[in-house]
């Protein structure tokens, strides 16, 4: 059993992901950041609705029409096809992200 | 946004459920206990696995053949129909959890 607080002590190479639980219509995901953002020019764009929560660290979503700032314990459901990036992580300390991918 | 380690300054008289999002597979709840356990005799026998986690505090499941201690970060599965209960949450801090129902 992994700790989802569990992080590491070191600068990541790449943004981590691990799945913690999978369904037939859902997936659910640790993602682990240090500093990371998305690829510039990027936009995920999902056939999936995500909740997605930080469980620790900070981050910023960019939106088409807006900017979200996440903190430990913040959550948002980021509805299919909503596109989004991430523009921001936090390069202080290791970013967790808790997502889950559902129909 | 609710932030998920929002937690209540006194004991609730009954545990607290929170849907967080919901989809047409799956459900992702925000539960609050303060000491609270199942009934006695009560067992969970779900049609939906469900992954588990606890953001804080402390608790027992017990599983018809273990019993499981979960501390905070501590998460798990519960294939669908493994029946289980809530033995034990800490009395002296209130104890979060984390589920998700899914297909």
């Amino acid at each position: 059993m992994n700790n989802l607080f569990a992080a590491p002590t070191e600068k990541l190479a790449e943004e981590m992901t691990e799945i913690l639980a999978q369904g037939r219509h859902s997936r659910i995901e640790r993602i682990l950041s240090t500093g990371h953002v998305s690829a510039e020019g990027f936009w995920y764009d999902q056939d999936r609705h995500e909740w997605v929560a930080l469980l620790k660290g900070a981050a910023r979503l960019r939106f088409e029409d807006e900017a979200v700032e996440l903190r430990a314990g913040d959550q948002m459901v980021i509805p299919a096809h909503r596109r989004h990036r991430v523009e921001w992580t936090t390069p202080d300390e290791p970013t967790i992200w808790l997502a889950v991918f559902y129909d």
